[in-house]
């Protein structure tokens, strides 16, 4: 069985949890976090020398970081992978997206603004430059969805999945969504989606 | 034909034109840079609302961001996309990686001691976390190329195209690679795969 190294209230690690329980299949849940050090012990390092989680491992051994490409991994041959190459190039597109122009001030201001041991680097600068990047990119993500229902085209990808994760958190972390009235419907599309979870949701152990 | 706009001294703007490169491929640059404003002219930002290059647009009006979408998609069917699910995983991964641990740092600290318009960007605090981390992110990648000739595995693929393009630049912003000799290495195996060619290079007209 498959065992997904992660913090249950991290965005990033809910994504493969959202895809597992969404394709129906089982993994187990192992609870690694940033915030005590669990992610930067040396048994985890061992594992991932980038020292971060989600971590995929295989019951042989395997080893695979990056939630973005458990998505693309773990989803071929699915739905969720755009059949026609240009949509799949899109899906591609928003991934790199989410993880270079999104989640660096979506879900970090939000730990800046939750996560006790983020506290000290929580300065006014660092909230003001996250606050201006996290809108411009919902911004980007409101431009794309005032014109297509997903943002691959007309059906739910990994793509969907990845920028729902910090996105539905996005008030945690300062962020007014109201501004914003195809990012607020496409929410609702993706969690009327089969086999949608919430963050909190866990495996049966 | 496929157009490229991009800036020339970029290693973002590098990658997709040196994949085109070695798969043979035609296509048009156009000079779009981020340093006179071009990438936030009203025009541009009307192809890319993202505001950035490179920036891939079909003939027939199609657009394509995010260098890394563009190293996934151009290469689907080549043998620069590894054939094994598990190693195609893993260069995924690489280029999440790359976006994520490795460009904002090594790529980013290149531009604010080599960019005139970034100057004011150049704090010491910026300059010593930009160091910082980079020099994690190339602590991770000797780790992995002590262990493997290229980051998917035995062959060279997109991933190896991804982290080469800033990598063979570090030394531009003030990163010392002699400690690391796995990147040196593998530096040299990238070149030698056929096809290559310099971040200089440019179709002709």
């Amino acid at each position: 069985m498959i065992t997904i190294y992660g913090m249950v209230e991290s965005g990033n690690c809910y994504k493969p949890r959202l895809l597992m329980a969404k394709l129906g299949r089982s993994f187990r849940h192992i609870e690694v976090s940033s915030t005590d050090g669990g992610t930067r012990a040396q048994a985890f390092v061992a594992k991932n020398p980038n020292a971060m989680v989600p971590l995929l491992e295989y019951e042989d051994g395997r080893l695979l970081a990056e939630s973005n490409a458990m998505l693309l991994h773990l989803a071929e041959g699915t739905r969720l992978i755009p059949k026609d190459s240009y949509e799949r190039a899109l899906a591609y597109q928003w991934l790199f997206f989410e993880q270079y122009s999104h989640e660096p001030y979506i879900a970090v201001r939000r730990a800046l603004l939750t996560f006790p041991n983020r506290k000290n680097d929580a300065t006014p600068e660092r909230l003001a430059s996250t606050l201006e990047r996290g809108n411009k990119a919902l911004g980007v993500m409101e431009k794309r969805l005032s014109a297509s229902d997903f943002f691959a085209g007309k059906t739910m990808s990994v793509a969907d999945i990845a920028l729902y994760a910090y996105t539905h958190m996005a008030h945690e972390g300062g962020f007014d969504l109201s501004g914003h009235p195809s990012v607020l419907a496409w929410l609702r599309r993706v969690e009327s989606d089969p086999g949608h979870v919430p963050i909190g949701w866990l495996p049966k152990a």
